[in-house]
């Protein structure tokens, strides 16, 4: 902050300071890419890599909050791995900086190197040719800033969230809210409660729940203490609540963001940081009964948000492991050959096939046996077609999986949801906590002219199932809580929605104002607080500009800009003569209104406008 | 999940081992008491010690989910530091445990030696008295496990959330919920946007940021890449947010949770993770016309939650640093004394001057005039009394402070705040980054029969002020964008409302369910179905029972503990009739209603009961 009180001279000196330093890593960029590969062995002396390693102890990179050319020249400048000692955190950045690819490396942008990281090269006795220039330069740089005094040079030029992270603006939050205003209508429809538990976890809750995936949590740095993790779900915190509170049913929703070290996709709308929404009824309950109920909200949601047509595929844990039992697989193969089924909405079977046989050493006369039944997909009368398969016959949980199958698909007849749920023989779900039911709703893309009642499918939206086991992993004597749920990927929804605004050039407003304050001359601002405060006080939405004297027709222009119904404007004829010019910002018609039926006047035709 | 499919004999054979293996830390614990300091210098082998470390990577302690019996007998077994071998997580236990003092050590609950650390014991070489008895204990234990197989021991007993943090129950959130909604209706009053910022920022943005409490912040583990920390406000993601989106004005507020490893107070409300529900104004605007506004929106929230009488105190930056000045403080004691009187509220002014003048080495003269300012407060005449102040009036920023402040009180007058607001030269709040105007509210307690106009202070519930340069730290070139703010202590307030529920005896609703759709007889299920579809494609809240042939009994029951308004009752003889029962829950009166005109006499039913 002692820039504020810096004066114009020496402003001037920072800027070309700034630009000498810009200057400096161009040449040093030509100087480097002028040599075939630069050996220098000398910036290896534990000092300097001590030096290093405590700057990163509390910074990502070198040069700023991303990886410049000052990582990649200080790169070259070391020797990689083994480091003759202990400098965990350098080690942490030149893994960082290695994973890079040299083409990268190299286009990164210019910045400057750190004041306390120059000291680094100019006291080293033992420099190559390289960062003899560095030094040589840099001394240049050192003698600049002895002429400025003490100032702090800026060093960080790219401010930025952390990978896979992003800020919400005010449209995209208040796109967000409309999304789960209209999500949550449907959860309270329905009844549910909602709970919200820390951001956080004890890492042993987390430990073992989601095998492979697990490198992915994020781990809080161990600062004496507990050993934290981030939640990377909302289903694990919610057992874990489930079985340390001893609560035996509740139907509940949980709307919170979740974290995975995953790799970002955030053009495809996949971050590290990500809203899940979770709907679940916990509860030892007569069968299929809270199954059905789930997808109804489903339903309920995407019809609500007008996403267009889709499906929900629907299948049964058990079915499947009969149907693996039937087909000659072993049962230690059940898992494995189920997450190669759960490809198949992205690979073809012939692939899927591969896998089985050649990857994970399934017998041929099997997978083509699973093929002849994952192909299959219908309604209640392949419930019926299945319950007369002979080899299904012999497998007990097939038969039970289809009973199941069939109750369910009777309960969604009555619940009107027939036309949307497709009995699906390929769905298998990656998870391994499934135990009966598992559902995926997937969107289906509209095609202008498509008059195919299928459609394309553009993406999972939302998916769930019964999870009978969880909650007993948690509890002491492994008490267990029968669970069924489903998670909406709002994530995706606003997505397609943002996409969709912006393809029509929409913009949705940001606030709710109802009536802007503005004044016609200068010198009003007192009489434009005192009729805010009246505005106020008969709770109606209402800006007015911070600005002693603003021009009229900037607060004219700004009402039409943010969608503001009404203004109104003082003047002091209208003072005078205890009236208020009210303008309709569309139609920009105005008219005068006395003050004592103002507050009845405009509330009547906010109340025209939003009806 | 094994233990779900073991069958009794096992499970009544493990509940044994539990019970063996309390006995054997029991005697253990006797052995110790026994003794007066065994001395054990055997389990220091950097094989042992790596074994520990290991188990210690992934766990916070060694029996469990807290502290045990375990943890501090391993204690006893251990020499202490320096360690003979790199062995990180072990000394972060060691440095834990050793936090507590011996007689919490020897209070905490008994638990199981995990079975990886039994074999540490079971194969040293070189044991002590000690831990011959543990050993031979341990192999009983050992000799009982084999006969049980593989199966897995539970070891954890004490699920918990970590240390500071707690889960928000249906009631909790319920509450929270009703309080933000009527907070963010005063934010939408005012025309405010919201945004949201990631859970974690760059280490970088927080440094520098905070002073001593930067030993507060959660750092995220190193797992390569960018260095992070869980954000400790939402003040500084707010100021990096406008200077890397170069934004120059906005009005926002933002509601979420803040981080800070602070030794928490959760009896008082006091947690390691907690809401912060901000309100900001930012941009180049006229004197105080912004600042005010905040302060208008405090008052506006605290009346609308009904909280009781509360007063806002208010000062100004400059003018205490005029103050100061005024009364002879070197300008490098500014901060330090003004540190000092922000304890006013806590510190008699005897205990403050001595903090001045013993630890901050300010001359007594220069103490005492500071001593007859900071007793000063009241209201404009204040004010103009200060303007005409001898000493005052040769300190410029003193002038310019008062300046500001008769503006600003002006400004309170005519929003109606003079009643509630309070200029008092004694506030001085924490944060360094305050420029200008700086506020705080505070809440009155009322006391029964208490005729005073000012009550007794419970306790800060918002507090604010302007920070113009904040920004600026983050902008490469310093350019600033003016800002003032305000934050609710909502967390205070739902202490303060939940304890209010709590002596009332009253519980809210958790759901808003409307219609309950029960049965008077078995094999009504699809009936019900039917019935509850109809329900909610009319948009009403319908819940229904999960049993297939649920007693009337305990369906009424239900509706009464959940507040729900209305039940529909199905019976075979309302069904052949074409009719359904309809109980007001309430009063137990149930009338017939044809199916036809059902909707709309529900409707009916739930307008007069809401209004």
């Amino acid at each position: 902050m002692d820039s504020i009180t810096m004066n114009e001279d020496k402003k001037e000196k920072l800027i070309e300071l700034i630009k000498v330093q810009g200057e400096v890593v161009r040449k040093l960029k030509a100087t480097q890419s002028s040599k075939e590969k630069v050996k220098t062995k000398h910036l290896g002396r534990e000092k300097d890599l001590h030096v290093l390693n405590d700057y990163l102890a509390n910074a990502s990179y070198l040069g700023g909050y991303s990886p410049t050319h000052v990582d990649s020249a200080m790169l070259e400048a070391l020797n990689g791995p083994p480091w003759p000692c202990n400098v965990p955190h350098l080690e942490r950045w030149y893994h960082h900086m290695m994973s890079f690819s040299v083409a990268e490396r190299t286009a990164l942008p210019a910045s400057v190197l750190p004041t306390r990281l120059v000291a680094l090269f100019a006291t080293n006795n033992h420099i190559s040719d390289l960062e003899e220039k560095i030094a040589e330069e840099v001394k240049k740089l050192l003698d600049l800033k002895a002429q400025l005094g003490d100032e702090v040079v800026p060093q960080k030029f790219t401010l930025k969230t952390p990978k896979g992270t992003r800020d919400y603006g005010p449209q995209q939050t208040a796109l967000r809210s409309s999304v789960l205003e209209k999500i949550i209508a449907v959860f309270k429809r329905h009844g549910a409660e909602t709970i919200d538990t820390p951001v956080f976890e004890l890492k042993e809750v987390l430990t073992g729940k989601y095998g492979e995936d697990s490198k992915l949590i994020y781990d809080l740095a161990d600062q004496g203490g507990e050993i934290l993790s981030l939640r990377y779900d909302l289903t694990v915190p919610f057992a874990r609540y489930l079985a340390m509170n001893k609560i035996t049913n509740i139907k509940r929703y949980h709307i919170a963001k979740v974290y995975r070290r995953d790799n970002p996709a955030m053009t495809k709308g996949r971050y590290r940081e990500f809203f899940q929404c979770d709907f679940d009824i916990a509860g030892q309950y007569d069968p299929m009964i809270p199954d059905v109920e789930c997808v109804r909200v489903v339903s309920e949601i995407l019809r609500s948000l007008q996403l267009g047509e889709f499906v929900v595929k629907v299948n049964h844990r058990q079915l499947l492991d009969g149907m693996f039992e039937a087909c000659g697989v072993p049962a230690d193969k059940f898992r494995s050959i189920c997450s190669a089924v759960d490809k198949l909405d992205k690979l073809s079977w012939e692939e899927v096939r591969k896998e089985m046989v050649e990857e994970k050493g399934l017998a041929v006369c099997a997978a083509d046996a699973i093929g002849q039944y994952v192909c299959l997909s219908g309604g209640i009368e392949l419930v019926d077609q299945l319950l007369n398969d002979e080899k299904l016959k012999k497998a007990k949980s097939a038969c039970v999986g289809l009973e199941a199958m069939k109750i369910f698909l009777q309960y969604c007849n009555i619940y009107d949801l027939q036309k949307q749920v497709k009995f699906d023989l390929s769905l298998a779900r990656g998870l391994d906590y499934y135990t009966g039911i598992i559902y995926e709703a997937i969107l289906l893309g509209e095609e202008p002219g498509d008059n195919s009642s299928e459609g394309i499918e553009v993406g999972s939206i939302a998916g769930g199932g019964r999870y009978d086991n969880l909650v007993g992993m948690f509890d002491p004597r492994h008490k267990n809580v029968p669970c069924v749920g489903v998670s909406i990927g709002v994530e995706r929804i606003f997505s397609v929605l943002e996409a969709r605004l912006s393809a029509q050039k929409l913009k949705i407003r940001t606030t709710e104002v109802e009536i802007f304050v503005a004044s016609a001359q200068k010198n009003l601002l007192e009489e434009r607080m005192k009729l805010c405060k009246l505005l106020w006080d008969a709770d109606f939405k209402v800006e007015s500009s911070y600005k002693r004297n603003p021009k009229l027709l900037a607060q004219l222009q700004y009402c039409e800009e943010s969608g503001i119904p009404l203004a109104a404007i003082l003047g002091e004829s209208e003072l005078e003569r205890g009236v208020v010019k009210l303008r309709d910002v569309e139609s920009r018609q105005e008219v005068e209104v006395a003050r004592d039926v103002l507050i009845n006047e405009i509330r009547q035709r906010l109340g025209t406008k939003s009806a």
